[in-house]
């Protein structure tokens, strides 16, 4: 039924989501559905080998047919279904009911529900009463539920209470300034409210004495801020007159000697498929796998929360709308993408993913100091942006390729802190967390990452992966007489299994093909993995925090290539005990030598905020690199043109026409005193 | 005599250098000198604090006198002297002659003397006889000459021979491909070959098999290069159409709420002095100290080859000059340093230094899922970058300051790699080097760097430190009853020493005032640094790369200030023993706790080639960052205008406007055709 001819790789189109919906409907005549999540089922590897095999060769090749995954309950109930359904044939050739320890992810129609529940519950309204709220408008907080208890399985959602600034009352004002000291649990089942607990207020769990009034905290929107926005800052334009260097066609971007797709789903968001160079295959798939964001607070009821953010929630369903001079700078192009919502209506993600250059300064220079001439090549940059909002955080993630070969994944962290209240007349040390605000704590968090890396050095099918090693070399009269040698040390990994880094010796990791030489190096065609030297969970090896993230044990993970083992967590994280996911999957004991493999990196920001990270968020980021090695025989940006100005058409600084840093002697223009208005306002309304 | 008004850490003038090689001279009257470095002797830190503190507050005050600090020898004699000439009195205020251990740096005039005795060498003759180079031009490589022997006071350079590409015999080649099988030392005083050693060319020392011919390597100079330059890449063109937000007035910087003044002199090139956010003092100064380069390769002689950058040659004597359009992509204000060359004239180092601004995307960003609405604001950053080209290497520097109170210092390695040959026939492994072309071999090596932070967190003179580490908080049955609590510990430096980076801890080191305390987080106001985790020297305990390298021992220490105590591998490091230098100082035991401290951050390139990194390496980059702890209330950009359209005016790609990769139906225009012909050549000659 597809009207367009797809690339086996492409997205699930809003038409094809629709078709898959209409099918699981009639295949239960009568039955409510709660949908959750649907997306494309990506063809079996061994297929897609074929398929793309053929493809580059220009061999002409029939494409596998498109699937497309779903979950769903059945409204009101505990019954949850997934299933593929083969929208080319128009059948469903998988279904399965889970087991009742299994829970699909939250969505945003269910928690609204939640919510206004919960505000209708007596016991709330008593809450809010004692805490004289008056007029001032109350906000929630639903979150998905934390497991704490092997034998709860009902589908619950845990909600904090917030309210406006009393200042403004203003929907966009800072609520997370304004915590409240109660919380509630809601089953979604029967849709009640099942308990309320109260927030400890000190240090110690046992506080829980009345909050007082609040200062008023500084507000983010530049709408409701008191003073205009600075005029000091003047305008960056990013112009390219003779249009973009990269082409877009579908999904498919051709970029410098770059060729790859870009795919989208509702839980991994952004993924490259396909991804070559020069014609060469270098990886076969990247996405970011999962998201673990466990927090350091350890006073009931506040140990649960530990959110599964692509699991539990979704990296695309949480996309955001990436609109034209907002979000990206210069020449921008976009791509969007369709997921459903719980009605089983798609939704589009439009403008998801962003993709433009960037000049990232210089990538090589040398002066001849005999000949005083300078070469120098300038570092530009393809970026892929997306964006996530999930609940008070956002998280920004590019792909960055060069021309050098490079590939980064960079992760910034912005958005709000989930705050909790603390007695403002409390001035006790708290180990756990910090004052942001009079009254207002942040506690300690972290933000647990995991990039699956399924890679293709010159081969789908054949890569190993050794870590490299930078060591001193053993004092020796003859070969190393004045103790100067250093030399380098590589471990192959031979079977599944997790691996520690060590910046201590420069450790990296070299995935690479054994069947294939560099003629130069003499070594095996290959790439490096810089890993991010990062700290693992601290929580304890008891606690839920550690049963349900096998994968946040330790930093490197090598696993032979199995299709659908995808999510490093498990498939459905919402509420898991974390029985499934990749600790199981090393445990098969594999070989990995010479084999399709996966390489799974796991990376952490430790969050202890700061009170300059409110009331929102100056972005932290982190970058994973791969970089060839011994993948070419030679720096293959030679042939970038030279950097100069008949290129590059700098200008030059002219004190006559700049100002003072405080912006006094110049009229900043309309767009400068422009502190956000409405019609300024950088995003459209979801 | 000084003509212009001065700010006291203004960089000395080219009249100031002139008049105190004048005084100098007139000193020692009929003595001919071998001048070696000058440069501005900052005034002693109380007085400059005196100075500092009434000029913020806009009391009068009367400036310090302008000192200059020289090297000298008396000409081909190895006797060495020190001064310090006080040209506001016009007087040399400190004079001493240098034991023999000592050296001072190599300059460019004596390195191309040595250069020239060694071609005229019979010896030299009789091996490129046996060489049988022909016409080919030799091109020779002088480097400071790595101590290895307890009694060896000779002042010597270390030369090592190449020749320019056959196929173009070009000035321009890349002579590194062409490395020759033995190198000459001399003797710097008497300007003789004292000794010719035969490079080995197999992994072992005793290995010395003449080399055959090499096929012919890629050149990185775009005219030598045998196709042209891509035509695939589009112009990327940054303009400010209502001109830089920055003002720049003589030496002093001010951007946003920073103000600073930006410092220059012959070995640290670029420095930040006075560094305040919105007028509050957070930095006295901050200037890469030293940098070692130590070779891996344990072959005699090469294991001479270590080589301390700053000390023994000046970042701020090697600085190129960035020429508009070059170097940086924008609209860009330049600054420019003198030094002087080993005849006592003065050498502008024009352009040394280029400062513009920069977009990184976004700073911060939140989407109110209740309303739709979102806010960003993008991460404006003031850059400045200085370049230095030593022999085969360039290395890049950046400050980057944002408006979030972010400092970075971002290092770059790039240029060419210093090569040894190899038996082309010879296919043995060797363990510290890689093969980067036929018969071409790059040795191993790391490049230590040291970054020196005096800083000023809300005062000159009162700091301290201390690192923090996040670490699980022990289980108990009322503070952690799930297991999911983490603390952070903090442990106060409270004695000069030496300290060690943890990830698995995910340390940062603060820098606080304890006098002083943030309100709303109820801790003492601060900055953190965001240390590298990076390896440290690889070469044993008792090699003279360890003996000579004091700071590379520990990647974090302690001092308490003291005037000139600037560099830690000691004032002294040319041929140097080691016996100078920071270890020394941490020895005395001082107190550093709320005392006038100087915090040093170590870290390591260790770079292991690849063949990707041949004819000329990718930039390599890392960024140390300075982070507000506590320093601020809350985050500083709130006021930062909103991310929108009206003010960023990006464009939208359009599919019809582009051409595939590979640029075919496109004409590229002249600047694409342009492979760097001598008119597009980029940096004027030296």
């Amino acid at each position: 039924m597809v009207s367009t001819p797809l690339h086996p790789l492409d997205p699930a189109t809003a038409e094809e989501l629709e078709y898959a919906v209409h099918i699981v409907r009639e295949s239960l005549p009568g039955v409510e559905l709660h949908f959750k999540v649907a997306g494309l089922e990506e063809p079996p590897k061994k297929e897609m080998v074929k398929f793309l095999e053929a493809e580059h060769a220009g061999r002409p090749v029939s494409a596998p047919n498109r699937w497309i995954f779903m979950m769903y309950y059945i409204k009101k109930n505990p019954r949850l279904f997934e299933c593929i359904v083969d929208i080319t044939a128009g059948e469903i050739i998988h279904h399965a009911e889970l087991p009742r320890t299994q829970h699909a992810p939250v969505d945003r129609i269910e928690l609204n529900e939640a919510a206004q529940v919960a505000l209708a519950d007596q016991g709330v309204k008593k809450e809010l009463e004692r805490l004289q709220i008056g007029d001032n408008v109350v906000v929630l907080d639903p979150w998905d539920y934390g497991k704490d208890d092997e034998y709860e399985q009902r589908r619950l959602t845990q909600i904090f209470f917030y309210k406006r600034n009393p200042k403004n009352n203003s929907p966009d004002s800072n609520h997370y300034a304004f915590p409240l000291d109660f919380m509630a649990i809601v089953d979604l089942i029967e849709m009640r409210v099942i308990k309320i607990c109260h927030l400890p207020l000190g240090a110690e769990a046992i506080t829980t004495k009345h909050t007082g009034a609040r200062k008023v905290q500084p507000e983010y929107d530049h709408t409701l801020q008191s003073k205009p926005a600075r005029t000091s800052l003047r305008p960056l334009i990013v112009t390219q007159p003779e249009g973009a260097s990269f082409k877009l066609t579908g999904n498919l971007v051709e970029w410098e000697k770059w060729r790859f797709r870009v795919g989208f789903n509702w839980r991994e968001g952004m993924i490259l498929h396909d991804v070559t160079f020069d014609g060469r295959p270098v990886l076969f798939r990247i996405s970011l796998s999962e998201m673990f964001v466990p927090y350091g607070d350890p006073r009931d009821p506040l140990h649960r929360k530990g959110a599964f953010d692509l699991g539990n929630v979704g990296a695309g369903v949480t996309a955001n709308d990436l609109s034209l001079g907002c979000d990206c700078l210069g020449l921008i192009a976009y791509l969007s993408g369709h997921v459903i919502n719980a009605r089983g209506e798609v939704v589009e993600k439009k403008n998801c993913v962003c993709i433009h250059e960037v000049d990232a300064g210089i990538q090589w220079k040398h002066t001849n100091h005999r000949t005083g001439k300078a070469s120098v090549v300038r570092k530009r940059q393809l970026q892929l942006q997306t964006i996530i909002t999930v609940a008070n955080y956002e998280y920004i993630f590019y792909y960055i390729l060069d021309q050098s070969g490079e590939i980064e994944f960079e992760t910034r962290a912005t958005g709000i802190l989930s705050t909790t209240p603390i007695d403002p007349e409390n001035t006790d040390k708290v180990p756990f967390a910090t004052r942001v605000g009079n009254g207002v704590l942040a506690p300690y968090h972290q933000h647990i990452f995991n990039l699956r890396i399924d890679p293709a050095i010159d081969s789908y099918t054949n890569n190993t992966v050794s870590f490299v090693d930078s060591v001193p070399m053993p004092r020796d009269r003859v070969l190393n007489p004045y103790g100067t040698g250093y030399i380098t040390e590589e471990t192959k990994v031979t079977r599944s299994s997790s691996q520690q880094t060590d910046p201590s010796k420069a450790r990296i990791f070299k995935i690479f093909n054994p069947n294939k030489i560099n003629p130069v190096s003499l070594s095996p065609v290959g790439y490096k993995l810089i890993p991010i030297n990062s700290q693992a969970l601290l929580a304890d090896g008891n606690s839920w925090h550690y049963r349900r993230s096998h994968f946040a044990e330790a930093p490197i993970w090598v696993t032979k290539y199995k299709d659908r083992e995808l999510f490093p967590a498990g498939d459905y994280t919402n509420q898991g005990d974390g029985s499934d996911g990749i600790r199981n999957w090393v445990a098969r004991n594999d070989n990995v030598e010479n084999e399709d493999i996966v390489l799974w990196h796991t990376y952490t920001f430790t969050h202890n905020p700061r009170p300059e990270d409110f009331p929102i968020m100056p972005a932290e980021s982190v970058r994973v690199a791969l970089k060839p090695y011994s993948f070419f025989n030679y720096n293959p940006t030679m042939d970038v043109p030279p950097s100069n100005q008949g290129f590059n058409k700098s200008t030059a600084y002219d004190p006559t026409l700049q100002v003072g840093a405080d912006g006094v002697g110049r009229d900043a223009g309309p767009k400068h005193a422009a502190s956000g208005g409405e019609g300024e306002s950088c995003c459209p309304k979801l």
